[in-house]
């Protein structure tokens, strides 16, 4: 992981200074470097003895610092890893221009690998990517929103990318298709288990007093599956509190209180954080077809941690 | 071409519907198609007898359409080719999503070819390009640009994609360095020479009388090489013209005429013609260790037709 960031740093070099000013204001924030962990660990699972996984690696983090700068812009985020957006700071141009300049230097990265496999998965989750972000688009704000299509929203949204990282760690061991898959099924599951933790923790997950920094998706009207479950199994009145809230934004002092009861009657944050157990559990089974390791147990307890966030 | 273009309307197919709205709203609106056709006929000059240059040419035209798709959300332009821009249409968020998509499509199709170094070219192209697009908005409305640092712009923004679209047809073709070298020069120079004709067209080119659709560079403050020579040859009193109308954007009636005014006196319009005339004979001569050839003479009189737009 030090010589990913180490490659990383050097990688948003550029003799046009605001080009790393931009790019190291996000990726230095804090990131979690989820993605490019799953793309080293999914390598040396597989046994990987190369030096490829590290391009990857990095490159994997670009395309998803690139999808974040991108975000702020479609979303007119103010507040991003709880510092202030980029865009704020230095314009919706600069955002646009310097995730397309990340997403450049993230294909010239997997190029240097050499692996026209790896290149096709990373290129077509990044079309998926795209793709699921327009889906979000014209669902958004949509309360009648139902839970597949939110999945089909998420998949796109989120788990593709995880999916991905994970399945180029097996690609370039040139592992066994079924072991190819089985790395794309654990990242995939994962990443919709994880997704779903998010949306249950913007609501404060399951303590019943709300904690700070909390509403954000419901002040950016976003529907999510909290919302999914709580519209679909409410009343009127409170179908039409969803519908003023996120569909029209007239949100009012004491909404997002107003919204949590409703989740807590419904237990739609419970049964949030259920769902997720049930994907964080397939992607546990995917990796069954792998003989027992120190890293396999490291990518198990990854699910258990990625879902002890919330409950 | 026929096939390029048969290519291009397929890979916009999308089963979320905006995604395709979006992409041949442009596509369809009448573009020239000039940078897969430098693909097609540099692959056909290099003797390739294979088909990876239709994929190569519809991907590079997807580059150049993501391009210009981000690129009126970071010019905030209300009018691309014409006709109304698809960011007016259907916002800044699906301009910039459904550019992502366009260029994740691109790399899809570039791997399909299945040529590292055809893609280390073009992804290295989008690198450069973003790069050159962050350059121009750290420079954008100062009216002291030098000519230099107007040329590195432009390498940036235009001709480093017509070099990459000429030099990939040289490359799966597997010709010499030196002649994947040639083709390269070619496209830059070429490049070069086409924004340059651009730039002076936008003003009218040498007609005294202004024709329609006139002006857009002005409106929008850019800083384009036939104001370049006349702010550096210019008076006081016309520097403080430049200075107000374009760095303070503070336009008035009668002021395109006064900056075409000022530019005749100094004779920037002739010399931007006369510079890319320039640029216009390097690439001519790039190409001439390759021998006589029916696509190297079609080669050769695109260079004729790019600056006899204008004069």
């Amino acid at each position: 992981m030090e010589r990913v960031n180490r490659l990383i740093i050097s990688r948003t070099g550029s003799r046009v200074t605001m080009i790393p000013e931009v790019a190291n204001h996000l990726i230095s924030s804090g990131g979690k470097r989820l993605r490019p962990m799953l793309t080293l660990a999914t390598a040396a699972l597989a046994g990987y003895r190369g030096t490829g996984h590290i391009n990857l690696a990095a490159a994997v983090e670009f395309m998803h610092t690139a999808t974040l700068l991108h975000d702020d812009v479609v979303d007119s985020s103010t507040m991003r890893r709880g510092k202030i957006a980029a865009r704020m700071k230095w314009g919706n141009e600069a955002s646009v221009l310097v995730g397309d300049y990340l997403l450049g230097q993230a294909f010239k990265m997997m190029v240097e690998v050499g692996s026209l496999p790896a290149l096709g998965i990373l290129s077509s989750a990044a079309a998926v990517i795209a793709e699921g972000e327009v889906l979000q688009l014209s669902a958004a704000k949509n309360t009648e929103t139902n839970e597949d299509e939110y999945l089909a929203v998420i998949r796109g949204k989120t788990a593709e990318l995880f999916a991905a990282a994970c399945e180029v760690g097996a690609v370039i061991a040139e592992r066994s298709k079924a072991e190819q898959a089985a790395c794309r099924s654990y990242g995939m599951n994962l990443g919709i288990a994880f997704q779903l933790v998010d949306d249950a923790l913007d609501y404060g997950g399951t303590s019943s007093a709300l904690g700070k920094n909390v509403g954000d998706d419901f002040r950016e009207g976003k529907v999510t599956l909290p919302v999914v479950l709580s519209f679909r199994r409410g009343d009127e009145e409170e179908r039409a509190f969803w519908r003023r809230t996120l569909e029209r934004a007239d949100v009012q002092e004491g909404d997002l209180e107003r919204a949590h009861q409703i989740m807590r009657r419904h237990r739609a944050l419970e049964d949030t954080i259920e769902r997720a157990r049930h994907y964080g559990a397939i992607a546990r089974d995917a990796l069954a077809l792998f003989p027992k390791s120190q890293m396999k147990t490291a990518l198990l307890r990854a699910v258990d941690f990625c879902i002890a966030r919330v409950s």
